[in-house]
């Protein structure tokens, strides 16, 4: 018999699941017979209805009800004591050796377990803020030798600063949403004025993204290890960008159209609790930083990433990019950190970007520009149709999980689908 | 006797507050009697108490109530037929041959007129998304001089985009609020990495912003007709910027920890339909824009700004910068309409800000960048104290009116005062 704790929803105990009993990531779900959005965790495949739980008193996260809520907000805003509590009690609620509760009540069995299948995941966090940032050294490195000079292809703040902008909170939106191909301007190289049109080099971007686990008071600057304690969880996120109208707009105030037309990311939200066992050391950082954004120990996660892209006539989607969370240089807690610095307040929910995750080798770049190197060398999909850029219809799908030793927490997936451009 | 129309509110008939009838401009107030923010409207020197008049069934918005609250933007999002509809009933009730509803009730009257010496003025909208623009050509042509080439200063997209980014809306507070000045890095020319310090280059940026008053849905772009007939109104804005530390982080990705420490508004949403008596001519636009953004008629708004410096020690402020709105090249509405022209959704009070608004003059550039010129033309205070950026203690005030025939539809004024920066 194994030492690893077992669930007495069968489901979670493949070992090949994204939802065992080790991870109770949280999202936002509905069913058809139930439409109003509650909270739950995925367990295997059933989502764990929380609000039911809630309601039948077996679950107490608070005094007030925070469950029954269409976000995770209320309940990631009683703080890390009751996110710690919480899932204690879910672990034991849903293991095979531990409180009876729900395991042996039939009725609430029925009415709180729903499978994964039934159910309609919607956007799990309602997000005030949404910043994003650019800390893969492998990226930024492709990205300045490709538009501005190989030589110095990393600008001289690069080293220094978790570069970061304020991206657009309205447009995020939850994995499986259908997103339109951005209309907008494009300067081509022989034409002395821009034209208006759909845009011709449509792409995406892997990143993570983690959640806001507290409020933050304008002036309050965050210690790299206060905002690493105050992360609740994190996401997989897609940052489709327009890369032609990111040219011609980006000079001097950052991109705007390229980016503001959606953000994908994923239903479940993995707590930092559940991606603990993953912890691990990240790149050596020369030269160290400034000493705000100093860290000791280790602060980058083990996360393997992957990206298929399927055109609409594939039978299958093709794995076009593997990557792993762990070569980000600069970590979360010092992205926060420097956020706050200049006394920036935040608050719960706000949902922060890592910036394109991309490897050392040129399979493991998180963005069509990089992979196939603005264009330059198409990618072949398993069909045999070539990319250099995304086409109408079709679907893009991020995948992420932690190995864990006969076991992964997983992310489950962000996926989105680009129809054609409204008409102009 | 004057054609101009009174009100029974005799402070609202001087011919220099800004808040005649022809004003009515929204706000959110609190008094100590009654802690409990609601909706009101600045009429001369008193606020009128909507949440009040809306109980007592003298003013009806909506089938439910929409003034008991902590924002505007339940009313704003009854749409522009509602806005219009309790405009024209609020001018009757306070006109002094309106409606007697309230102007004959004295124990309403008492209820309701609350001078504005004891109201707490509260952030008026609860803004979702806050995006700046950079839209006056002087001010872009002043930066483009300092920071890159004087003889090419304008960027080649500046003429073609209404050029804007993200802003960071959870730091946007009203007047009165302090202000600490913003720790972070700075690149100082002498040294070849960045120190970690108190920013030594603390400006204002002369601004106004408009509220959106409609929600759009992701892939809905807006002709500029319909984006500014989605504008509900305006505020004044002093967008705080760490001219040191934006220098160092904001290639490539545009302003961050420069800009996100906070942002200031005006109490007052002055509505445009208060304003349609100031719209003129904008600037003429060459080359013709691309025709997303082409407009026939009056787009601008002539709207007087000034900006007064006091330093802590100083027995009153001195006026250190004088301009008009009228001066911007793109509209508010192609700023709007090129916000949505990629699909990106917006929402009801969305804050949109105009850019620093310079006007052709030395004494009209909008920030203490252009006026001293990057510090190398101290300016003088009434005092004799010398100014090249805002040091601790001072408070930097902004005002904006339009001026009538006989009346003047004024903002009021933004306020804020530069707190030393917390300990590091």
């Amino acid at each position: 018999m194994s030492a690893l704790p077992q669930s007495w929803v069968a489901s979670a105990n493949t070992g090949v699941t994204d939802f065992p009993l080790q991870n109770l990531p949280y999202g936002v779900f509905s069913t058809q017979a139930q439409p109003s959005p509650r909270v739950g965790v995925a367990i295997g495949d059933q989502v764990l209805d929380l609000a039911a739980l809630e309601a039948a008193g077996v679950l107490k996260a608070d005094e007030t009800l925070v469950f029954n809520q269409s976000s995770i907000n209320a309940f990631v805003s009683l703080g890390s004591a009751a996110w710690r509590a919480t899932r204690a009690r879910l672990t034991s609620l849903l293991a095979t050796d531990g409180d009876a509760a729900l395991r042996d009540n039939a009725a609430l069995r029925a009415q709180a377990l729903v499978p994964l299948a039934d159910a309609t995941l919607h956007l799990p966090v309602q997000v005030p803020g949404y910043t994003d940032f650019y800390s893969s050294k492998e990226h930024a490195t492709n990205v300045g030798s490709m538009f501005r000079d190989p030589a110095n292809a990393l600008l001289p703040n690069w080293l220094e600063i978790p570069i970061g902008y304020n991206g657009r909170a309205s447009s995020v939106v939850v994995s499986g949403t259908n997103i339109h191909r951005p209309n907008g301007q494009i300067k081509l190289p022989d034409q002395p004025r821009p034209i208006f049109d759909a845009c011709r080099k449509l792409d995406f971007e892997l990143e993570t993204g983690f959640i806001v686990g507290r409020d933050t008071s304008l002036g309050e600057a965050l210690s790299v290890e206060a905002a690493e304690a105050a992360i609740f969880g994190m996401v997989l996120l897609n940052d489709w960008s327009a890369r032609d109208l990111q040219q011609w707009e980006y000079v001097p105030l950052g991109p705007f159209n390229a980016k503001t037309f959606g953000t994908s990311i994923s239903p479940w939200v993995v707590t930092m609790d559940a991606l603990e066992p993953f912890r691990v050391a990240g790149p050596e950082q020369t030269p160290q930083p400034l000493s705000y954004l100093q860290q000791q120990g280790k602060h980058a996660f083990d996360i393997e990433l992957e990206v298929l892209l399927q055109a609409e006539s594939d039978a299958q989607p093709t794995s076009i990019c593997r990557t792993n969370f762990r070569h980000m240089y600069w970590s979360m807690a010092q992205q926060f950190a420097h956020h706050t610095v200049s006394g920036c307040n935040v608050r719960v929910g706000d949902l922060m970007g890592s910036g394109t995750i991309s490897g050392p080798t040129p399979d493991s770049f998180g963005s069509l520009l990089e992979l196939t190197w603005n264009g330059k060398n198409p990618i072949t999909l398993a069909s045999g149709a070539q990319r250099t850029f995304i086409e109408d219809g079709d679907t893009v799908v991020m995948a992420g999980w932690c190995q864990g030793d006969g076991y992964r927490v997983g992310f489950g997936e962000v996926a989105g689908k680009i129809l054609p451009a409204k008409a102009r």
